[in-house]
């Protein structure tokens, strides 16, 4: 599966002139071991690892600004990182250079109750964040699954499970600091909720990718953790029926939390690896967050709704320990498809559509999946029109390598037919670079010109995205 | 109250070439009349009037571009027009050029009932959008109170009073196509309600004000009309009391659709105008969207919430003649202002605050009021820290434009003290240019750097923003 990679050319002259500067400079917190810089320019999926030249661990805004300035001098590439669960190559080093490690950078510097908002380090993870928040009865609601960094989720423009309710990090993000190319620290929107002060560079940095800026600091938006949670779980004759009843729910305004579709495939794939007993038939899998009375009626609703559509038992829980167990089966969903083939490498795709568009979607990928003797379980976002693919490609069948890049190729056609993209979440990074023309033509060079000048050098993640 | 306009200076040469050929082209759908020009080049407040050099009515993105393109060439202004209801003069011709007219591109081009979506032409305003969509039971949320098309309230970023639940613009557009300042067409995005396919480009146009490009059609996220709508209306001891009710509402999660505060000023100007007989007092008026049983829980939560903090008595009530009658006073609020004070000019302030922030900007800018003499009752947005006063200023007392011009500059300096911005949702345009460094410092660099970049000869809506 060799990519199309706009690979951008290594200097080594200004590698090699940049590297003993830094090392001088920042010491320990400047590795040059093989380990440590494979570990950063590795991604969990099938691209390849491509080592930066060196890892620096810094640990202020003063700290990048410092590296931006050398880097910019001789040419040399920056890569941001956090703890690397990006599964596009994002942190990978195609051109060597700097990986600036934000692991130092964790606090938690601010948080206003009242306003609901708070502001970190880039280094933060999701879940560090909700544990600090959680005696203050608030939580950030964005959950991507894997306990990636609040930096990397707002360059990525991450979503996941409580998007259909929360939105994604667009929408809960307030602000940013970011140092730029030309090293200057910009903070890009007051704190304010809202404002209409000029272009919106908050929104243009998110999903950005570490191409245009650094972001040093985020402030975002907080939710109240409900007064009640409920789960519930419900598996429908066919992906259809469950993707109408996603419609009718979302349609009838039901502000549902989670509302995430497995097929048949990953039931199998769940009952084997968990020991359970569920029916193999696609299932919905759902959490309602409001008050006592709200989620119940939340719940009621999107029974009557499944049973309309032939889909049940409706099995419902508010205890805690209940609805962990109801939604197990979701949570071991990724593990439990490697377990369908020990050895796979397991490749994520990630296309959205609109929800109309949905069942056709899924219905046409699982034939072509059939048409291509490929293995995929899917797991979905349905309430966005969001669904992942999760092939289990043996490594050295190049045949099967083969079938599986033309699978993606058709999918990623498939969704920008169906009007819908071929990333929902996981961001354009190297893997998706060839697609992205195809869905938004000349919009890329629009993008490609902002690129140009905000970061004259390329010096800023070269080779992602474009 | 002269305003620091960076006055792009005026092509002659250009607009004398350009302007004959368009009439050739466009005939009657090209007015060089003075009634018109001064129309279009006009904006409802302080602002003086700055006429383009001629009005086209455009009936396709395909005639944009003909004009862009001829535009360009001759290095001649184009100022987007919708219905002109903008307070900053965005549509203004500081140097002259031509305005496009909106108005016969009002198309309602598709609407998908399963996705919650419509695509419109951007001459659509927002209440006829709305009659177009009531017999699906979908309605378009964002209402900043005057009648304005689509497209204007996307080139500023608009919100309003529903903004605390539904958002802003920015959170309301799915897709934009616009014509570049090139003559290229974008479409901006896909129809997926989410999407991490490289840069925000839509994020990037909202709010653009026509500078980096012309919108030509909109993508609309929508929602379903509520079961059940119900309204409130609260009088507070102070305005302090009515600002900590509001930040205990928010805090708890009640999705109150709109809640807005009414000073006690604004009150004996809407008694006076409406001939009511409300107590003239801080007063909170309320709605609330959902199920019959949600909207009673939350009216319940916040009347708690009002006598818990000195407010009350807490009028409620779900009957439609009823609810419009609770909210007449919110609804007279404007005309019931100019009424303070006839033949006085009105002009509206913007700022927005954090929302812990609220009650004391609010005070500090009524004793400012008091100090400087001048008069202005407040109309707030408090749900979200937003809110306006609305000065009325004499306009032959050169003295009185004077500590006018110093209250608003005051009043920037206090919301940005305060973490907050100089506009929550009317914009830059001409009026707030001058905050916005003080505001955003470095990021206004990024901001012209883009603008440079994509508008090289400076022919989108030259002389707003910067």
């Amino acid at each position: 599966m060799a990519l199309p990679l706009r690979r951008p050319s290594r200097n080594d002259n200004g590698i090699a002139l940049a590297v003993p500067i830094l090392k001088e400079r920042f010491g320990e917190r400047c590795d040059l071991g093989e380990a440590m810089r494979a570990q950063h320019g590795h991604t969990t999926t099938w691209l390849p690892t491509e080592s930066p030249d060196a890892v620096i661990f810094v640990e202020s805004t003063e700290e990048v600004v410092e590296i931006v300035d050398l880097c910019r001098a001789h040419a040399v590439p920056i890569i941001p990182f956090g703890v690397g669960t990006s599964l596009e190559g994002h942190v990978n080093a195609p051109a060597g250079g700097i990986s600036i490690d934000f692991s130092h950078m964790n606090r938690v510097l601010d948080v206003h109750e009242e306003d609901l908002t708070c502001t970190v380090e880039p280094g933060v993870t999701r879940k560090q964040l909700n544990e600090y928040l959680r005696d203050r009865g608030l939580f950030f609601p964005i959950d991507p699954g894997a306990d990636a960094t609040i930096g990397g989720m707002a360059a990525t423009r991450a979503s996941g499970t409580n998007a259909v309710r929360y939105g994604t990090m667009r929408d809960n993000v307030i602000s940013l600091e970011a140092v730029m190319a030309d090293g200057q620290v910009i903070r890009t929107a007051s704190r304010a909720k809202k404002s209409s002060a000029g272009y919106d560079i908050t929104r243009l940095l998110i999903g950005s990718e570490g191409t245009l800026g650094i972001i040093t600091k985020i402030t975002l938006k907080l939710s109240g953790i409900p007064e009640a949670i409920s789960a519930a779980v419900c598996p429908f004759p066919s992906v259809e029926a469950a993707c109408n009843a996603t419609i009718m729910t979302i349609q009838c305004g039901i502000p549902v939390a989670r509302i995430e579709l497995l097929d048949a495939l990953q039931m199998r794939a769940v009952n084997a690896y968990s020991k359970l007993d569920l029916p193999e038939q696609p299932t919905l899998f759902l959490e309602f967050h409001g008050s006592e009375a709200g989620v119940k009626e939340q719940a009621e609703a999107v029974s009557a709704i499944a049973e309309d559509l032939g889909g049940g038992p409706f099995t419902y829980s508010t205890r805690p320990e209940d609805r962990s167990k109801l939604w197990q089966a979701r949570h071991d969903a990724y593990w439990a498809s490697l377990g369908l083939r020990p050895g796979a490498a397991g490749i994520s795709t990630d296309v959205c559509v609109p929800i109309s568009r949905l069942a056709e979607c899924v219905e046409e990928t699982r034939a072509d999946l059939v048409e291509l003797d490929l293995i995929a379980p899917i797991v979905g976002h349905v309430g966005d029109g969001n669904f992942h693919t999760l092939l289990l490609v043996d490594r050295d069948d190049a045949d099967e390598r083969a079938r599986a890049a033309l699978y993606m190729e058709r999918l990623a056609e498939r969704a920008v037919r169906m009007e819908g993209t071929c990333t929902g979440e996981h961001g354009i990074g190297q893997g998706k670079m060839k697609y992205l023309r195809q869905e938004l033509g000349g919009t890329v060079d629009v993008m490609k010109a902002i690129k140009a000048t905000l970061d004259p050098h390329d010096i800023l993640n070269p080779g992602k995205i474009f």
